[in-house]
């Protein structure tokens, strides 16, 4: 495995990366008097080329973190969204396509002018969205940061962490985000295209560093981290999560399986697990799983932040 | 290389095929005066395991396609959009994570109704596209075919192209989709999520069949076939178009570099080359490179058409 100080020294910062620091040191500023939380979504890519045309890339619509962000923005959390480019942004979440598009009707008067509104019928489901959206605009209660590689994700996220020390437990850490096992050291990519004529390229990977160690034991000590732990294979979760806990020394992991994640969550500390469900009937009426987990996860940081946990 | 019939004997077609492909062919039949383009766009994925959560994706954001869509309606061609779930679409293209509902105003009277309405400083941008939109879908010109995996495209493809086979000459194919070169077949794929514990994995891959062989020859022997060739060593860029050329016998590869694609294209057909390029002027005033190469496009399919290409 790679030592994460050699991962950093061996991949540029991305582009405006002081800037984006920058933003997030003033956010975070303009809400000292708030819990704040970094909310990381969406999956890693890793490039197989210089000139990136194929990568690998890890499976992850940002369902978690873009639905998780509006509940703790209900709930008066200033979020930073850092999400994967083009994956699921809270409030847009619910609209693909040319969902929006279809629910605005063109109107041009006698006078040739136009303009344009939402029809009635899809105000109830836009309207209280826009109302919430708006509301964490104009309290400075949202930002958003992009990443797209792994390297960006990694740099990105130290540096957020940087920022966030000095809330100390006022911050929270929720690590959604779906971040790359394996990778292709720079210095091993090939500069152009693979060309299919040389035959079929067989792809050696690496092992990322496991960030989360520096995380929680350097940049951000006193904060509340809560990392994610997503399985295929249920016989493992739960030990793999503990393994993780014992490891890193944070505070929760969220346990899930691919197959059962938009409806059950295992919370797992070092002394309890807890299961999160939906009922049958919450299902049903369009509940998110999110909703309950964030709910808990705001109490748990209450107890936290009094040295209770 | 893989055959392409073993190919398709080893993956199952996509869910809900029969159905989608019963709608392009509605579509197709109520279309049947105009002439129609099928275009693909954005990247396919390669699974690395059956449970997926890792795949190699091939690059593309899917602006080719997505922007040609537009000129190609704006011209009164019928399109069938294939698309990679969740890269760029047509008109939506234009707007970015929140920047439609940054666009909405929220208004609450005072019996308390609520309306939304699109800011008057909006307006020069949204409504002419807008109205284009309208306009495609009352007219029912525009159907979307989603695809994210290699074999859920090669599977559509095939379908689309067998019902486009009924409009000859009518139908032209620009085939802008970034296609994996290379797979892991189904039977070699590991059951449930790699392990990172077992150290780095290698992964072989195998060549993806040429599926331009059989749709040129077999499935649409009388369409306007178009493909594509990104590269990002010019120096093989015309040679490898000439190639495919020579192998397919198809009318037209459209050469591009990754560096230059948004300014500039090479139309390569058996007997010329044809540059087409934006000026700075151009570049600076926002004209796209795709509305050239649909006019173009549009001209020679006219040419096809009248048997003189």
């Amino acid at each position: 495995m790679t030592n994460w100080e050699t991962f950093y020294s061996k991949y540029a910062p991305p582009p405006k990366y002081d800037l984006v620091l920058k933003d997030v040191s003033n956010f975070s500023q303009s809400n000292e008097h708030r819990r704040i939380v970094l909310i990381t979504s969406g999956g890693t890519t890793v490039p197989l080329e210089h000139n990136t045309v194929r990568y690998v890339d890890n499976f992850s619509a940002g369902t978690r973190g873009s639905a998780s962000t509006e509940y703790f923005l209900q709930e008066g959390y200033a979020v930073i969204f850092m999400h994967r480019i083009n994956s699921l942004e809270p409030f847009v979440r619910h609209f693909q396509g040319h969902d929006l598009l279809n629910m605005l009707e063109l109107k041009d008067n006698e006078e040739g002018e136009t303009s344009i509104s939402v029809k009635s019928d899809s105000l109830p489901k836009l309207a209280p969205l826009l109302r919430l959206y708006k509301k964490a605009i104009s309290e400075n209660r949202l930002i958003k940061v992009g990443f797209t590689s792994l390297s960006d994700y990694l740099w990105l996220l130290r540096g957020v962490a940087g920022v966030l020390a000095k809330a100390g437990s006022r911050a929270m850490l929720y690590l959604a985000a779906a971040v790359s096992d394996f990778y292709i050291p720079a210095d091993e990519l090939p500069e152009h295209k693979i060309q299919s004529k040389e035959g079929a390229p067989v792809i050696s990977l690496w092992l990322v560093p496991k960030i989360l160690q520096p995380l929680v034991s350097l940049w951000v000590p006193d904060a509340f981290v809560i990392s994610f732990k997503l399985e295929t294979d249920d016989s493992i979760l739960i030990s793999k999560a503990h393994d993780a806990l014992d490891k890193y020394k944070h505070k929760l992991v969220i346990g899930n399986l691919l197959q059962t994640r938009k409806h059950h969550v295992v919370l797992v500390s070092a002394t309890e697990e807890t299961d999160l469900k939906l009922t049958p009937e919450e299902i049903q009426s369009g509940v998110e799983i999110e909703k309950k987990l964030v709910a808990e996860l705001i109490q748990k940081h209450s107890l936290f932040i009094e040295g209770n946990l």
